[in-house]
């Protein structure tokens, strides 16, 4: 196998020291923006020279971000290279325009490290769907929120010195929207949920609430209940049926969930032969991130290509109802008062979504019973 | 693929339901004890009639047991069939005949469900040792000592009645042994080792301690101390020194071995990149440990062999030094006094399990820093 990698940052160069010491896969040229010198592998700042060269037969996109990334990896494609991406905004966005091409062109297309980073997750979805149906899919992706709700819990911290804490290690970047609002969270379910239940979900459907509303008020409120804020996704199917949301929830403080510490992810599957799996693991890093890139190398080599057939085009259905805590104007039924917050009756989770977009300070968690 | 399945027990059973969906590949004969009838499988209690049908390439052993498992997986396998399989003391206790001969036979060999039940545990070991050198595997092993452990810390109550409870459930067989002594779990770490590190262990060298001698006073004294005990599996693999040894050991509450439920299992690998990786999951039951057997089905379609070569013997080296609580006339320095225990200095793995060995009614528990 000859690579072309695109990218020399934190995944990059965890690909490229791994790679070091195997034999049947080599980095030959690496585009990025960065003055690198590699002993073995030419250095280029124009992507042509990796597009161009017919004796790479795979590529690794690295980049991050959307664009250019988006239209080096789709003429990558045009050219015939077996793509190889941690990219989940990538994957997610362009999923209609990705994998129908790399189907029409008999392509590997792999993305493990885009969900769950170091955690086998999108792998073990495909060899599930092997020999189960999976119902459901989701749990704690963001390893960013999950440091930052974690340490609200155990310090009893406000969230602005949280952020301001996980910026100065490097657990939360510069500007964090795309952690703290959800939005990676939000990526990385719809792609879960598109090769677990074999289908193209409709993005625009799935709502998404972040986390930056919370106030350690909040957090002395679910201790006192027992419960355990964490950001967790959840994609569901059934009957026909797809209810996929990303929202802050509180959990039993003696659950898996709970006590998932730092910056770390745990993702489940519900199978209709095995029941529940959860699988726990580092959601980023250089390395991590890098093993399971190195792995769907490894998976090229075997002949793999996507994870399941590009299925068809569906609309989600969120009139699933639950009930939710809310510090905010709440207007709606009330079950019980949580000093300064209410839990609201039993609200769809549409409908909640709704809400939350009209009142954008407010916080909302929902409740898992 | 044309099986043959000895075994009509709750594992055999699962695995003929998963498969009549299924027809790529065909259960044609059950050797079992039982007087069944199937519409399109012959049932016999002759093994004959599966060893010398020439037109079955696959043989499932779900019979448990050592005898005749052995002598009918190895006739089998003599004849040339690949084996799958769910018995993980077959596969600890003859490893060194069982693996040598299905390389030398070139056969198919996989026992995924052995440890773990449902969770892709071995598979998932096979798969990080494309890339990375794991360097520890273990944990929570066995859903019986779970149950019991998980109700004795929820509920307050003594070994003996959680125990017949769990009986009285299906958590626990009549004659408890093998799963409330550590035999089960024993069998799962050696046969973990073996495949994470590529070796053959020394089997008299792992030692294990199980839960029956522990009391309600006991959890009283961990909860006290903000820890919970669980039997844990260790196996390690540190600069060529092999450590392994299964007993009750004390964690943090807060952590997710601390929060396992009810009967399930929580499997850990540590590797060189990936770092700790999870798994969790239903440890036994129908149909997770028959989605395992299926699965495996599916890896032979795929021209998968064993999970890792067949390693050379070696020596098990418990020299790691470790604190524990023990109850019991510990006449060895001491750290702390503990409510009728106490918390001892640094001991040796081995030398603690030395001295178990001659206080019999003693209950110890390692403590997890």
């Amino acid at each position: 196998m000859r690579i072309g990698l695109l990218g020399f940052g934190v995944v990059g160069r965890g690909v490229y020291d791994i790679l070091a010491s195997r034999e049947d896969m080599k980095i030959v040229k690496v585009c990025c923006l960065e003055d690198v010198t590699l002993p073995d592998a030419e250095v280029t700042k124009d992507f042509q020279r990796i597009l161009q060269d017919d004796t790479i037969d795979t590529v690794i996109e690295a980049m991050g971000g959307l664009h250019p990334a988006y239209e080096f990896v789709r003429a990558c494609m045009e050219a015939g290279k077996n793509i190889v991406t941690s990219n989940k905004a990538l994957v997610a966005s362009y999923y209609d325009e990705l994998l129908p091409l790399a189907a029409e062109k008999g392509l590997s297309f792999r993305c493990t490290a885009a969900v769950g980073g170091g955690i086998g997750w999108l792998s073990e979805v495909e060899r599930s769907r092997r020999v189960q149906t999976i119902t459901q899919v989701g749990g704690i992706m963001n390893g960013t929120c999950n440091y930052i709700l974690d340490n609200m819990t155990r310090k009893g911290l406000d969230y602005n010195v949280v952020l301001k804490e996980a910026q100065a290690l490097g657990y939360a970047e510069a500007n964090p929207s795309t952690d703290v609002d959800g939005i990676d969270t939000w990526h990385k379910v719809i792609l879960s949920s598109n090769i677990a239940f074999g289908v193209s979900l409709n993005r625009d459907q799935v709502p998404v609430a972040g986390i930056s509303k919370i106030a350690a008020s909040d957090v002395e409120n679910f201790k006192a209940h027992g419960l355990v804020c964490k950001l967790i996704s959840t994609g569901k199917c059934e009957n026909g049926k797809y209810s996929v949301y990303v929202q802050p929830t509180l959990v039993k403080a003696d659950t898996l969930e709970a006590n998932v510490p730092m910056n770390y992810n745990l993702i489940t599957l519900y199978g209709e032969t095995s029941g529940r799996m959860s699988f726990y693991g580092q959601g980023a890093g250089r390395y991590p991130t890098a093993y399971n890139v190195v792995q769907d190398l490894v998976d090229l080599t075997e002949g793999k290509g996507f994870y399941s057939v590009y299925g068809p085009a569906v609309d989600v259905d969120n009139s699933e109802e639950l009930t939710w805590y809310v510090r905010g104007s709440w207007q709606g039924d009330v079950a019980e008062n949580w000093g300064g917050a209410v839990v609201t009756k039993a609200v769809s989770v549409s409908e909640m979504h709704a809400w939350i977009k009209q009142n954008p300070d407010a916080f909302v968690a929902a409740i898992r019973a």
